[in-house]
């Protein structure tokens, strides 16, 4: 028998709890998904529905929005609302494909290489910071990245808060950019948030 | 009065050739959609289409083949068949957010960096070989990445072909992961895929 439970399997980093803010977000709105979190074994984050692995942490919150969020409180419909719902791929895919790897490379050459290479440290530092430009830009007449007028809490707000939240772990001051600190702000706020991202404590 | 045509604002790099080989694969079967290739002023590749642009080449090949591919040719159909669907949507993710952002980094240290940073070129030529084995493992028994079975030509097999057949740049050997290489060489023989790499040209 294949229960309707999700098992998540995830670790305390921005990619783990965008998944877990995701779980308490729809929790709190529909009362589902039932999930367990669990130690992982292998690649985090990585669901399991209906016996059936989903990894990616982007195509993670598309599945579980496909399958839980039947009245689209954080996403967009495919089929009625195309350009919605593009929009929100191509954010989600800017945040996946760019701030995500050279965040993560900023945090080794500023945190964790074994040798100190300024040029790295630079490097992907810059391009973070450029690419928190680019958030702040879409943000200076907007509360979300996506949906119409100034825009409705949605997956790629959850996919690029996990990121730029941690910020501060490479002494990026989000003060550089008033409508990005802000947008933090806001979405710290919510208490499917803040349960998403303590959650994961073993 | 917005016509159904695309402009493609491109150029000849592995995610300029991504959309163009989308584009002719449908052309080729649909005889749709009709487009023009611009000079690009800003990042590429974007897509116009009915005035609205769209941007990050994987949203790119998601906004085309839900708009264009009806018959689910080279994708797969988000409401009837959402597991299909999600497996796309993690290869692509897994290509734009991996392979894509390492070999670029990889390409950078290795070809164009302005100092000589061997730590660079190796952490990077090491993760791209690493995912190409991730690729490898997932074609030992199969023709394609997604997809039942041995699998269907899809929008994951075009992301992933337009980077995976660029490795020579930087010296990678395909001959190193049997599977990857055959099937770099069954995508390569598609007239769509060729019109699709040759087309940019000024």
């Amino acid at each position: 028998m294949s229960s309707d439970k999700i098992v998540l399997y995830t670790a305390p980093t921005p990619n783990g709890i965008t998944v877990s803010i995701l779980l308490e977000e729809l929790k709190a709105t529909y009362g589902i998904p039932d999930y367990e979190q669990l130690n992982p074994a292998g690649r985090i984050p990585t669901i399991v529905h209906h016996d059936v692995p989903v990894v990616e942490t982007s195509a993670i919150l598309l599945y579980l929005a496909a399958q839980f969020d039947k009245t689209f409180k954080f996403s967009f419909d495919p089929i009625q609302d195309p350009y919605n719902y593009s929009e929100q791929l191509q954010w989600l895919f800017f945040a996946h494909g760019g701030i995500g790897p050279m965040q993560s490379q900023a945090n080794h050459f500023i945190k964790f290489s074994t040798e100190d290479i300024p040029y790295g440290k630079k490097r992907y530092l810059d391009e973070t910071k450029r690419l928190y430009g680019v958030l702040a830009i879409r943000l200076q007449d907007r509360d979300y990245l996506t949906g119409p007028g100034r825009g409705k809490y949605a997956l790629a707000d959850i996919k690029a808060y996990a990121l730029v939240s941690k910020a501060w772990f490479i002494d990026i001051d989000l003060g550089e950019w008033p409508p990005l600190k802000k947008w933090v702000e806001r979405i710290a706020e919510r208490p499917a948030v803040q349960a998403g991202e303590t959650i994961v404590t073993w």
